[in-house]
């Protein structure tokens, strides 16, 4: 497989001052947190998912949330039993971040029942983490449509959460297979990549708004 | 609890002839199954489930498949190492049957992710089960709605798959908690009993063009 | 048919200081706009729009746009002939405004063709009025739904626009009938009336971010 | 502009019989109707709607319905002092066919208003003339997504007529600038032709059901 699953390491991204006279107004440093939708090792999504923190604006932290693969299928029994940790822990992740990116394939037209799954679960939380919370899309497939179908679905339960959705610019990415490197897992193609930035920017000024 | 989870028995519904003269026109006895998109145990959805061999036809069988409960996350990681056995199993029960009654809950806006995770693993059969199978919807919530947001989530996921959906009449069972007994299980509301039974004949109709 | 299609005239909202010692801060006093997706007279929606102004808080101002019936059908080739006059005046009402509200029918589990033609018009235009715009969605029907389905796809147009659409709350009147007097054309349900004075309360607040 | 607008006529094409012997088994001839979403004279999708009679089976004629530009806009005082003429004609046109094919660019993320009025309109007629009828859609646009977008909400809108929608395969047609002659308004593009005569065998076959 050769695909490389780890992060790059959160750098410390703090905005500097010029020290010589006035401090330049800054903008306040933020954290974003990433929710990858698929499960797969060699994923396109989770490469796009790694190439985040290196495209993100120099103020911008993003890190990953865990796996949507350690949360159980929900049933609302299991839910009146106690939540599982891993919902939990990424509650308490979304809550306490400036906003959240979700990357995700596009399954049958629509979500990934895993990602769906997940936000089920995070749904049901009494913290509400996705309230208010500010949200980003991406998707990509190794079809034409880069899941643009997904992205819809997934705006529609952004609704019910009362999340504050970014509208655009939106991010599909086609024939992701010829945009990762299946060696290295890395995001290689440039045009997607400044893509993706321009996205980045645009999410951290709606973010701070 | 008391909710009592026990279908019926599948009864043997053959259309009748009248013996003394020229057999009548019958129609071909079907058999539906039922896919119930929720794990709660006193779920309105899985008693509208249970209810539906008793509205039926009677020359239209209708039977449970498994539980949504039983597949794992989706992963094609895993799928690549053979499908698990309640994916394959449920395949050939859909693939068997003369059409699929699909009745279930809405969360957050869409369909419910195990249900999603379900559908997902039986895409990838290469049986492909659904494709031009007859399918109708159900689905029942404690709200207003009744679900009727889920079901335009779940018709999209059908063309992909392209089964033969019905599309009148709907069966959106708004504040399923009125409509079905507490302490028994069953559905009781009789302007719903009629309402599905009356898409049930449509069904049948719809299945056996 | 006895109803009155007169808006209140715009009351002048500005918000009072306490005159005795320091002036308490005060919010940026808004002017919202509405568009109607119906072109009935005795539209529920239309009556919805009317109610507005007196259920806004006190430092909005809510004044009607033109009528969605004063565009002609769209053809790209008119366009290029130039702008009829109605879009263009209802663009700049949208542009100078610090919000608008829509508040439509549902025809055909969809938006209204004739509020969708007046969006497709308004689109076109290069001032794009609706980029960056707050915008609150109510819909109101006969039926039972509200118009919820309408919303949703009006929701998917908005992302297009990179409108700043309203989560959460959102206000979907079902059976309308009931709720407006048929004679006055008054929106006289007092549940009603409360949630869209809590939905304009939350929409001022989000305009004002 | 030099684009034709002119139709092919509608030959008569009635399969043929082996005379010399049993007559072969003959499927019945079907006669679709057109219905195109845009009133632009040099559309594409007028142009993909052009070429569709010389796609099609032997058996299968394909002629187009008016334009939706002789609709007013929906209007029901309107409707209420009796329908528009080319309400009534078109109704009944749909009526008598076989099947409708619906092809239609994309605006905003949804099916443009003028097509939609249209379906509103013809959705009001007592003869219910959707009911039942199957329904093939296609969709071209300049941009990547090839109205993608368009055809789940019009797929939505279907579903309340009562229509039966062909599910598979679907005729997406993204950058149609480059795949139709600006100066004859032909549909050129083998690729394309092709995808959309297999479609067209798809659609006899499921309105012969």
């Amino acid at each position: 497989m050769g695909v490389r699953m780890l992060w790059p390491s959160p750098v410390n991204r703090v905005a500097t001052l010029n020290l010589g006279g006035e401090p330049m107004p800054v903008d306040k440093p933020l954290n974003f947190v990433v929710l990858v939708g698929s499960l797969r090792r060699g994923s396109f999504n989770a490469a796009i998912a790694r190439a985040l923190p290196g495209l993100a604006p120099s103020d911008v932290a993003i890190v990953p949330l865990g796996s949507v693969g350690e949360f159980p299928l929900f049933n609302q029994d299991v839910e009146a039993q106690g939540f599982p940790s891993a919902v939990v822990a990424m509650g308490e992740a979304i809550a306490e971040a400036d906003g959240v990116i979700i990357v995700t394939p596009e399954y049958n037209y629509s979500v990934p029942g895993v990602l769906k799954n997940a936000i089920d679960w995070l749904s049901r939380l009494l913290t509400k983490p996705f309230a208010g919370k500010p949200v980003a899309i991406q998707s990509a497939s190794p079809g034409i449509f880069g899941g643009v179908r997904a992205q819809h679905h997934l705006r529609q339960t952004l609704v019910f959460l009362d999340a504050r959705a970014l509208a655009q610019p939106e991010v599909m990415i086609p024939q992701a297979h010829n945009k990762v490197d299946a060696n290295t897992g890395e995001l290689t193609d440039a045009t997607t990549r400044d893509f993706i930035a321009k996205q980045l920017q645009a999410f951290a000024a709606f973010a701070r708004r």
